[in-house]
């Protein structure tokens, strides 16, 4: 029985209902969730400043409520302040492209990812190569028109996304699609069976993986570049951050 | 409730037994495992030649048991077979080193691989570049001195391998440690406080991402080069092998 | 004087009699050939599954007839088995990729691969990146359509074959041509001149390159990844195999 | 006639200052420099989660001071927020690693990093990989003893970094060295005539870069991933942040 | 005050002439330019055989004229000889293809080439593979029609040069441009405002990086692979060459 | 019946003896070897300086002495100016660096190379990575001591080679051994009992490869990067490379 804190890096409650909606039907029996929505920030992150922004307002979500929980899921794609993260928190941590990039890699050999706007590609293959999967990326495809409103996406554009997943397929050689995005979470289980190749998104794979890290329990690294930042002066930092900086 | 079908790509009976008993420590309530050891390979695979006999060993095994079950693992490190199984298996394949690999990835970003023989090294660092994860691989320590018993390789050398860990991390910048091969099972959960990083083992990670990806229930491709092969002629195989063959 | 044992990897004598007729054409006088094909397979090997059983059926031919040669050709593009054989044969083995690659390297800086099927094409770029040799990969372009017949297939598609050469050297920047799959030897030569670069094949450059490692004469490797296995129980396999891994 | 600002993502007044001298030394005639230190933060970032602390608070400094300047310099190894700052900014940007690679790169083919500790060295490690410049780095060594004073570093280990660099010349292949850190602004210049092979540090690298990019004038990007992000909603930001985003 | 000599490896007086006044636009005030133009060669070097000999006739060049210089430039994309050069001048060289790269990793992420003839796309790809910068290559694009004349090139060709940025821009994902060749000398300048990225040359970024160089005057290495050649005999030199290698 | 050209990059005819003898030892019966030797240039090459110098003086004898032979290979370890001839010769080149490390890709996954001298080891390195083989290269080790005369080196340093050579198989995980360098022609064939793996040389592989690639007979490249240099006017240059880039 684990209990998993999902932070929303971004300031959209709308997106944090929707990712509380599809994180419980992925969760396993038992499992207990713990909600969370960035304080500042943007309404939807698709670039790198965006991403430094989110990154400090996930970490002021964790500092003060990840107390209690197994693990914690940075829920947007890019996984904003993930390695950060992973430093000062004691129990383990993942992130939507972490995960689904772990589930796709476990499902064949190589993948694409389907994005929700152009802008965001870049950043995406650059999280992709963060995590050392470059030679397994098979392409990034996006929608091309700019984004009417980010909640409504799944119906606003599903049979775009599907088709930009078939030429992944048939003309860039993937084996997987990764959706990409909190705002697409549920639709790999709504389009599992129109696409010929195994689909994944980010909140499942987050939720399942964040489960078996909690099985498996590791300890918390004590040396190497995951062990806490040495002790040292700091300034203008929040109560909870400072915590953080300060736990042993 | 998954079933998940375990496959020891060796014929050592002792070693299907460790696995079996690791393996239901480290099962969600409720998941049901099969198990299964080759007909015909090596006692200890550290060798591709090892490895090609024991792949077809696993397929056989595969062909004739893999119906009914939700995830298929095979359990040797080097995961022999393991790309051509999920060609042909309509469930999840995963393999002990691809889901030690995951986990690893999943709580740090470089790890070291700790192997029981020096001559499986080589072998194992084509697996993971197999993997695409040659970045990510901090280094390849292993025992140098001959087995004496694949069975009792625990009680023998655990000392040895702990410091070989050590080594890694202070050494070679290792965030994680993985205990690589079936006859380590269980060694990471024993020798965790006593690392100053994350270890993981490969088998209690397969059988928990084997639950994962039998909750995601990812469709079989259809398209891609998971896909079933093209039919076509074949002769002098086994009747399991030619109904995998056959099934469209 | 080279004697070399040719083994076709596929069950298909039709194949077989393909390359002995272009590897006579293509050995030096005095070069001596010995033929062999598949016990068990399939007709034609497209993906890592019939690799994997090609590989098994490649080492039981080898088992029983490579006594008395000075190299072994593996005759199928992907050389399944390759590596393993090259562990426990004590003869220097290559194969039809392996040998094409080398060739091509020997010719241009970049090169492409023309493939007879589709779904061949991502297990052949895979081959190419355990070469290590992605980096000088231009492209794989294949025939879309189905294919009708494996032995006619140089009559029925070498337009379409040349075309999509000639399409790789202008649009993907290939310095080299190569022709890939057993059922294409001897094409490399009739299109010569019809192909504004050079052009090679598999069966040639094998047949080639074995007399050269044949006159080269390395000394088998007795330590390394490429040394015999070591001795450990087996059970279940042929006698042939049985004495290939007992040697010393 | 240049203006750059320089902005010390540490919270350290003692380091600012240091920085400032060093750079009135390197920079050209007539370049003005204003000075601004980190509002929020650590003393000094060696870790991913300092990092991601510094790359908000120098964001918040850019925000605030950066106009009227031809190219702002992000003052800490690591660069943090510096990809970010490169989106909002309509002047050039640049930071203290990615300066001293550029240098480092103008002077010879592989180059290693001598830095001040060794936890810091993972982060500096991810950071050359993601400059895409992992095959040109020959080694990172790095001080093994705990920093006393961040200020007197360059008094109390001048010695132990000169034999560090010696080592890395001698043993990694070395043919060029970057000395770390603005807390060793400066000791290039000292040390130049001690040291085999040409060595830089990242100040003087990013204050004579700066100046080139304020001559050469970019136009700001209007397309592609550094063009500002798409106006959006957003929550809880600094004025100055507001203004950045809010910049057409 | 920086003394740069400029060394044309062609032997186009008219392109040394549009050299040197673009050159001039670039230098800061006080620089002082020098002129070389190749005494045997090609008139535009666009092969590997071109650069070879355009490399031994910057070397005749650079010996008979460096001395008092503070820096060299070698003004030819591809940079002819530049890391031959760095072994056995005093003083810091640097070429245009080299400038250039670095420039455009200061101004983004990836960058695309622009480049004048299809022919001189493979060597040009060699050259940033050389430099280790093939992974931030977005792409190379170039004119496909002969050249009519490389003096003329600007004028003939300006739009189609556009034209071909803005596709890379679009389609290729490049966040900066890079104008090639010393024909193209100042059409970045002239194109600063019609392109929606940073565009820069190889002639304005080498002039300011040598001077950049000069400045930070880093001393001659002694050791490494950029130290002067062991002294052996040597035949058949010019009295140039013969003075460089016999130089301690 | 193959006609060879074998031209020694170098100036000294002691070596150029030295490869006759060992190039008769390794050809085939019937091949017809032409010597020629460097008119200009260095003793030893060990740089990329002494490189240039080669590749011109090498490009020069294949001007005049290429004529009416089948293959012409580059006899000196690093290859000096051999994709620069293969773009203006009608036959096919190698070198003894790009024919060595095909012997060792053909005999093996991961070879070691040994030199002679530590200061080639840089150059060496470069080489293997213009190839696009530095994934396949284990290690380079060289003798550190300076030598004293580069014609006696097989008897001064023999057991100093195999010593190097048995650490790279027991440390660096090499699986063939490369001896590298012209004056060590013929030693592979002397110390192939001593070593536990195959050893090879680059003069005897250059031999036989070029005999392969004359049997194979391929094109000349009319298209791509080694087709003919386009004609443009050229001055200086001698009567041969002027007739080199003039022949269409």
């Amino acid at each position: 029985m684990a209990r998993l804190l999902i932070i929303n890096p971004n300031i959209s409650p709308s997106v944090t209902d929707l990712i509380e909606a599809e994180a419980r039907r992925a969760a396993s029996p038992g499992t207990v969730l713990t909600m969370a929505t960035a304080r500042f920030g943007v309404a939807y992150i698709e670039t790198r400043f965006e991403a430094m922004l989110g990154a400090h307002a996930t970490a002021e979500a964790a500092a003060e409520q990840a107390a209690g929980h197994d693990a914690v899921i940075v829920a947007a794609f890019g996984d904003p302040g993930l390695q950060a993260l992973r430093e000062v928190l004691p129990m383990p941590v993942t992130g939507l492209t972490e995960a689904a990039l772990m589930s796709a890699c476990l499902l064949g050999q190589r993948f694409s990812i389907i994005a929700i706007s152009t802008r965001i590609s870049a950043w995406y293959r650059e999280c992709v190569d963060a995590h050392g999967l470059l030679g397994r990326l098979a392409s990034i495809r996006s929608l091309g028109s700019p984004l009417r409103d980010v909640a409504s996406i799944q119906q606003d554009h599903r049979d775009a996304l599907v088709a930009l997943a078939e030429r992944a397929v048939a003309e860039d050689g993937a084996d997987v699609i990764v959706l990409a995005g909190a705002p697409l979470a549920g639709l790999a289980r709504q389009v599992r069976d129109l696409l010929p190749v195994p689909v994944v998104d980010g909140l499942s794979s987050a939720v399942r993986h964040a489960e078996t890290l909690a099985a498996l329990a590791p300890a918390k690294a004590r040396a190497g570049s995951f062990a806490l930042p040495p002790v040292k002066p700091n300034a203008g930092l929040s109560m909870g951050i400072q915590a953080l900086l300060a736990r042993r």
